[in-house]
């Protein structure tokens, strides 16, 4: 067996150090999806309040996800935009200033990397500015609010994720790239490209060219889907001649049925999706997916709990020659049920039973695969939108509604 | 809305003081399999040395299912008889003692339970001593030694848990009668009844007899045939005129499928149930369905997530009067979906959305329904068992993974 | 290869005298199934006016039958007694005397048994007097006009079949037995019993006892749920120190979901149920099944096609030392596609692969299971039910439709 | 209610006469896999001897075609080619001459077209000639010989069908354009093009340029598949310029996942396909969509049967104005079903009922979808391949049984 390791082997690296050296590095899992489950976060506004409101439940993730093999914690900032906590403001509790959030965000996160061979990366996300159509100078600053607060904390490198347009993720690469620190740069979209119809292959051109080191997609599709678009990314770098490290942190849901709007749009988002759940045996699959790929920072995104990035840890082990201190507690493909009570569960002590399960849902009433929601699907919705009279949302929203069932 | 109450509204009071006035009260979730996630926990052995190595993370999940409502916190001693954690013992990193693990976790959930309105209840399980067939003297010895531990530290009631059979149950709740302490014992069986083929009316019987104040059902089915059971088990006891309280602590996974020894001999056990857990709402029809059948004491057990307790909260608030504090961040049937971007998303804030959606699993080369495994399944295995010359349980496991395609 | 056999080998013998021998009879198919899909048979009133208007086409199909395998050709009579015919008038083209529809059905019969090795079987089932409440000597009589047309037309035996209750079905039995030839009975139901309550092994008692020599189940349910039933129907007589042949023909719809009425109440009766239909290789299971429970008159009703036919006698040729004629353009479990021109396709040539095959729906939109329609079910319905207001059977009907989505 | 329509209102016209005209022309269904069913054709050879040695069975298929509403006949020709026939030569039960086979067809197609409104087609499809690697010359003589027996029975057009190969098909509309008939030519390819990577728009352009004036497609994919494939050949002879009719024949199975070489690769082909058997309101929409696109020759080809054909007249009968006959015995939409016992079988006699239906397949423990089969698809078997020692086609077949499960 190989051994466990809990701390850098060689005093901590940066990460294009490490990405430079062809290393493998693991990044973290999702953040508003575990702690709503676990009773911190609102779904809907999404918002990271916590890191004011209950720090030890965001440290004791962060502490998870480090035991699990990561290498990176991100600050838990999604959504922590000025512009967006005003927005979703009637939700926070207290009024907390967003500047507080971020910053308690930042130390809770070195705290718990300083524990381990983990950086700290601050994230900034798509803006409700840009979506109700700011100007560039606008946008920019909203980013820039938020680098203020990475600087001050000192942080690892900078991560821009979660954009559907890669016009506003070339402004936020931009604003991250004035601090000098690495950028990375991640969009949650498929292989059919962004929301204004730029294909995968030209969004990583353009954010390579913008100073992003790292480029690839979080979020929105499943693990296979994502793999996918990363690959027409690196596509378009090869035929553009431009070089960038990978990176993927897709979500731990099943979604081959997906519109090109991604998982907000299947009917059961955001509070059915547990039969979409991957199991570890999934998520080995995709870590080595991703590696044959060429991709050296391997993640998640909405879904994965420690124990999904446990197995990308434990499926790369090999390559990298060591297990994450949470291995501690699991047997590599299922082998500690050797002691199980019962023969037949001893039977499944052994890659090949996992790796070939295809596992029952035990909901014979319910469907694989659901017709996405969206304007984009719905005929009725596309006439709507047509409509002259329906100008204002709440008019478009009660037509919608009349027309489903 | 209706108020969020985080302590009790006057003094904490006894378990059978609140049942008895005819109060729900809420039970905890699944330390083994929520913890197995998170790293804690090693599947197979499923021990919880945890409270002795990472008290943190033991303590973060008793606060997140005090948060979501439980008002009672069991002792995460599952499994932690000696005679189990000596058979499991090259399973635990250091050597720790049992008296420590007992300890510690008493220690761990009194300190929570005293930041609400939550009691300890000490728990003990079905022992290998009973399964290697030791004599009564030599189980109830076991039980003695935990409920030691459980006097020393002062737990507020006791639990006897995860018994297949109703003899060694008796058994333990004797022992813990010993105490003067109100004594709930459930059992992990189905409508079939316990693995010696007593139907669950006269475990019923039995328990109550032995001097249970409270019994029902826990682990090993789904919240609708856990539910069947304890219908059973109430027939029972009226038919034998005889009273108690009654208690459910079902999984949160579906399992149609289960034979008569429950979700153990599914395939999926226990790594690949991820497209079988509950969602919050199949939870919610789950706590109304056992209130209306009489039950008061309504919790669960593997897979139930801290927010999947909530859901039972939330679903009996009206009859409480109150929701948890973890309803902070939850809006009842996704109401706090209304502010969504997308019109499509915020008409799913509605009650009627989700109670009528029929999940998808994304995943279309899955069955809905899988075959249990086991010797009662398999008619290779029955044959293997009949075998003269197949004496020990290491032949019978070869010639039964032989036999395995 | 065991040869094909066209004729009797020694004479055309009785049905008794064939199953007294111990020789296994292969009973036919479901005649209004199949002729709907023809385009002969209207769904709904499901009559055979087609033996009139189309004898072509019923020839042809019992032909079919007979080729596969067939030894009993059942008169395509069903639901042609007086009153159901005059129910249903307003459905048949031209106004057909019912003893003409019965007439035609007795002679296209007769000249295809005498094709091959076959009998000529009359039928009776259930009535429209029965239902509406006429008394015993009102119903008899209904039976006594239709045995009329089978003595005069001399068929070899009589089968009383598809009734729902026992009660109706020993006056049926009584009837036919007062022509001297062997009575066969079967009923269209389930474990549960028939409508009144009655278990089958009560039922099977009483047709026996009413005069049957053959009896058995019919309709309703898919051959493993139909098996069950005839296994209590065995288990009854036995009890009872009785003795009869015993006869299935169950559905070849696959029906886990039903519900005590059997495939009727299922939402996709009649024109949905094409992802349920068996395979040849499901009927051969069947067979099989049938056989080892110790069934001699093996056949088919609803959805069974020839080839489903000729899967019984391919399943069973080892026991009867021959082939039927269709066998002549079937090879054993698929081996004829051994000279396929692609090699994976030449790989499926092989019991192995179809035994063990879980054939896909390509619908990843349906669910696998529905649950039935029906006033024992659906909770509204009940309630209308007990609703004084609704008193007709029309209002019953507007309020039932309005409650349902 | 519409009229039902028996024979031509104004004389019988010719094929060009009737689309030039607008009219839509209905197809007829899939002989093989229907005659297969009845005991008549084996699967893996599927050659059409049935035509002389059971005429009745082949005759009454076409009158049920005819009577669903078929105004095209085409001649159970199908695989009759003399390379074909000799090469499964040993399947057929008598050595029957090539001749006779396709003369036989063409006298019983016109015997029952002459019954109604209906066309006779004689039919070529795909040689293996062609696949074996002869040059244009041969496989050019193999359709003339056909075509001789066309002639000489004086056909009314010709269709060349079930070609994966544009060069092959370019080769056969060459052929039949010598004999001054209309003719029609359809593949049996899905979007991504024929076996040589020809896109469906080039196929078209070809086919026409080689004298076609019907293209389309026909078999290998589900109607919603086929659809698709022939939009993109719509889309190609606008590109270029190009006039022609269209057509689609395609299968009544479901088949979403199924590789570019079509439900052949599926694991069920060809004998457990059941539960993606189209239902009568799937094929209706299949009629909708494809009159919405412009096509205006509407059949099927395997897994049609009578009824589904009548579904495509019923469904199109507003635009033409009458029903065919078949129709006397089917309600449109069900609603025969008005005069059910059942109030909840009542219920379901409405369009928006079996419109929305989504049939379970009663198969919990199958899969929704399958992965295809095939050396494109399985990695094992295209490493095969490429090992120099496999190079036979027996020593490759034996390698990739070996490598299957």
């Amino acid at each position: 067996m190989l051994p466990i390791r809990k701390t850098a082997k060689q005093g901590k690296r940066g990460i294009l150090e490490r990405l430079d050296a062809g290393e493998i590095v693991i990044g973290d899992g999702g953040f508003v999806f575990a702690l709503e489950k676990r009773g911190y976060v609102k779904a809907g506004p999404w918002t990271p309040e916590a890191t004011v409101e209950h720090p030890e439940a965001v440290r004791q993730l962060h502490r998870e996800f480090l035991r699990a093999g990561s290498n990176v914690l991100q600050t838990f900032t999604f959504y922590a935009s000025e512009d967006k906590l005003e927005n979703r403001g009637n939700y926070v509790a207290e009024k907390i200033s967003c500047q507080k959030v971020n910053e308690a965000a930042c130390d809770i996160a070195r705290e718990v990397a300083n524990e381990g061979d983990a950086l700290v990366a601050g994230g900034v996300s798509q803006t409700p500015s840009y979506l109700s159509c700011k100007d560039k100078t606008e946008v920019k600053a909203v980013f820039r609010k938020q680098l203020e607060v990475f600087m001050k904390k000192n942080v690892d490198f900078l991560i821009a994720e979660y954009f559907e347009h890669v016009e506003e993720a070339v402004w936020a690469v931009e604003v991250l790239k004035e601090s000098g620190k690495p950028v990375a740069a991640t969009m949650c979209i498929g292989p059919e490209g962004d929301m204004h119809g730029v294909p995968p292959g030209q969004c990583a051109v353009q954010l390579v060219k913008a100073g992003a080191s790292i480029i690839g997609v979080n979020c929105h599709f499943d693990p296979e889907t994502s793999l996918e678009t990363v690959r027409l990314m690196k596509e378009g770098l090869q035929a553009a001649k431009l070089k960038a490290h990978l990176m993927s942190q897709p979500l731990a849901f099943h979604t081959p049925d997906c519109g090109k709007q991604g998982f907000i749009d299947l009917p059961e988002f955001p509070f059915g999706l547990e039969p979409r759940i991957a199991t570890r045996w999934d998520i080995q699959k995709y870590a080595r997916k991703a590696y044959d790929l060429g991709i050296r920072f391997i993640g998640g995104c909405c879904g994965f709990e420690p124990y999904h990035i446990r197995a990308i840890a434990e499926e790369l082990a090999p390559e990298r020659g060591f297990l994450p201190e949470a291995s501690e507690k699991h047997g590599s493909w299922g082998d500690n049920l050797g002691m199980h009570t019962k023969p037949w569960v001893r039977a499944r002590a052994r890659k090949q039973y996992w790796e070939n399960l295809k596992p029952a849902s035990g909901r014979p009433y319910c469907p694989s695969m659901s017709k996405p929601d969206g304007w984009g699907v719905t005929k009725g919705a596309k006439e709507l939108m047509q409509q002259k009279e329906a100008t204002t949302e709440q008019q478009l929203k009660e037509l919608f509604q009349k027309q489903k069932v």
